[in-house]
């Protein structure tokens, strides 16, 4: 059978599974019970789901769990979590929990503007693409007032628009850099027609503009497109109480906990192996939040890891200090989130979630998914500082190795025991399972 | 009713449902009923679901899709993709079927090294630090036997063990800088259950170390953990034809397709606001494949931009050229995963999706993704330099606002039909599917 397809895409759902069980499965009948067996049994919501995207064939479920217990702002949440990674719901509310007893956690918007730019070529005279700019600026937004109309009823809108010169990059190339304040949407679909308009206005004018030439009236459209790098649109959260209130009275002192916490904070804005690493567990949390909520993780990962770059040598985004016998810890970190459009109005769980964490504005949201993200930096620093990180993770590895060979409760209980004083691999429990076994069967 | 909780792990899963829809919802009955529903039918496949995370209520729909005609190295594939974000799939269907006639994509795995370090502070003589280390250097592998007898086995295990002197950067600061092949494996157990070891090692021979004053022997170890920057496990992946080949026969010429489409990856390398969006849109298709086949998206996500960072400028992650006629345009970026371990072997969706892929090792997955990457990257250009990317969006816009005002099938032709020459936003939508509601009651 051919391995390729034409009109695959104009196939129903269960034509496409068809070809896709057929040519790609030795057991299709197997393959396609489990595709079928994750379908939704109420077709409504099923075909809500298969619109979301293309060539949709079923649901990959991402376990949906949830963290209570954070005090945010002296205001209580529990934090709706889509992820795949274990340990990662534990440590939030292990650290929301612990903060809790503690003054909670403290967050602020810092800003929130957005950006979009036309990259265009120009063939000629600077000054007389400024002296153009200039007259067709006021253009530039008036023919924009369809789509933004709304966005200004409610306060947000096109900020400022500049030629930006960047012939010193790249021969004759310039920008239209434009800001924006989109309120409660992430913006993109907003951002993106204003830039489209920003080009045909701006094209338009440069035919009709007498003082170029007509080499000059050919401006040339590279392309058009949002910024998902927001280093202006910023949010802080923070944690902070007496060092000696960081003692785990049986384990450590709070002198001891916070020197050792300083000194991995500190590693992670030298080192860049570290920073990766150290970085990628703030986002296991913020992704976490940020997919339970509808909103884009890809975008929200190139703006944060970019902006852990932005003085030349990728480095930490969360720090700490020890000041007049207060420990201080926080992350600032740019987020652009929606809390309207896009998904959040069709996936069900989406607005579960949202309605979870009391409908909040987007400024708010940025603010929840911020704590999310130092809770998860906090807890991870704690076990890798104290117990080391293993001791958490060889539990679940154990846990996930027992399922995979399908362990029934019994069984488990006896290598749980047996694993405590054993080091976990996967060779080591498929041996002791299988003489457990040997033994049973005996 | 108190909106915190002591000992909520320890609930059942109706218990926690409980809870949470008493405390945080107005409606409790809709909230509960809307978590149950995406639960799944067959109780087993549920508990398994659920025990991937901690506090699991319900399982997260991600849309699992796929996107055929994939010509690699000369092998046809199907690609499994789950993703929330619309137009993904179909830009990388579409990517595929261009080039599929076009000779396909070329992938080569560069490396395939990985990094976990051991970090610590000594205070002391360095050059006595440096006897010890190549004193006790076979004692660290030798003592880390149990854990890599199985991965030596395979011919995989430790590389090589570093000591670095990072002193320069914080006082008294050393590591262990160790290098590690995992083969089939992503590694992360592995890489930290020998660095743990390692540390153990070290602590336990300073003490014995003749040459150590009492201070000397004292190493504080402050953590054990891999790194997810992996510059040393690195993928390539390419496409290539003649110039006059790229033509869209209607619309524009090869030739003038190429140039424009040159001018926007050479923006992306020079311009950080446009390389963000632009390796963005990449990891749009990287993370689809590395969600649906059970790997770890946010250690891709974070490994992949800080190595975009590495020359101390954010910076595309693809590149082009013109040559001898010939247009080739290739990405190159570290990338590691696992086809065994972790959820691979656990969720059965994930399985199912590394079966439609020919059950690949890890080395061959990494060239999946890379291509998936690369599709979505010339999907997103080759929409941006022509037709802009609203008009693809705007649909789907469309169709989402449609759902979400529970438009029926003809309503939908309708307003299809209205918006193909008007501006989409909500409000006009809104508005004008109101007047037709309006027009029908009348």
């Amino acid at each position: 059978m051919s391995k390729t397809i034409s009109g695959f895409s104009k196939l129903s759902k269960s034509e496409k599974i068809n070809w896709i069980v057929d040519t790609y499965f030795s057991n299709s009948k197997d393959a396609e019970h489990i595709l079928k067996q994750y379908w939704n049994s109420d077709e409504k919501l099923q075909q809500l789901h298969d619109e979301f995207i293309e060539n949709t064939i079923t649901n990959y479920y991402l376990p949906f769990g949830v963290a209570p217990n954070f005090l945010i702002n002296d205001r209580f949440y529990t934090i709706p979590m889509a992820i795949e990674e274990s340990s990662v719901v534990a440590a939030a509310s292990k650290a929301a929990k612990f903060w809790m007893d503690r003054g909670g956690f403290k967050t602020e918007v810092i800003s929130t503007t957005k950006i979009g730019q036309v990259h265009f070529m120009y063939h000629g005279r600077k000054d007389m693409l400024n002296s153009f700019f200039i007259s067709i600026k006021s253009k530039l937004i008036e023919d924009c007032k369809p789509i933004t109309k709304n966005m200004e009823l409610r306060g947000g809108g096109i900020i400022n628009i500049e030629l930006r010169d960047k012939t010193s990059d790249i021969k004759n190339y310039y920008q239209l850099h434009a800001s924006f304040e989109t309120l409660d949407a992430m913006g993109a679909n907003f951002i993106n027609s204003c830039l489209e308009q920003f080009a045909k206005t701006m094209k338009r004018e440069a035919l009709l503009f007498d003082d170029f030439t007509e080499k000059e009236k050919q401006l040339d459209i590279v392309m058009c497109i949002l910024s998902n790098y927001v280093p202006d649109c910023l949010v802080r959260a923070e944690v902070s109480c007496k060092v000696e209130d960081l003692s785990d009275h049986d384990a450590f002192s709070g002198e001891a906990f916070a020197e050792k916490f300083l000194q991995a904070i500190k590693i992670a804005e030298v080192e860049p192996y570290r920073a990766v690493t150290h970085n990628k567990g703030i986002m296991n949390g913020i992704d976490a939040v940020v997919l339970a909520t509808g909103n884009d993780f890809r975008a929200v990962e190139a703006g944060v890891h970019a902006y852990a770059s932005r003085n030349g040598s990728y480095s930490s985004l969360t720090h700490a200090t020890i000041e007049n016998g207060f420990f201080t810890f926080w992350l600032e970190i740019p987020l652009a989130l929606g809390t309207v459009g896009g998904l959040t109005g069709l996936h069900p769980l989406v607005k579960l979630a949202l309605e979870m964490l009391g409908k909040p504005t987007a400024k708010e949201l940025m603010q929840i998914v911020a704590v999310a993200g130092l809770a998860q930096n906090f807890a991870a620093l704690r076990s890798l500082t104290t117990t080391g990180i293993q001791q958490g993770h060889m539990k679940m590895h154990l846990m996930n190795i027992l399922n995979q060979f399908h362990a029934n409760d019994a069984e488990k209980v006896i290598l749980i025991e047996h694993f405590k004083t054993n080091t976990v691999s996967f060779s080591a429990v498929s041996d002791t399972l299988a003489n457990l076994r040997m033994r049973i069967d005996d």
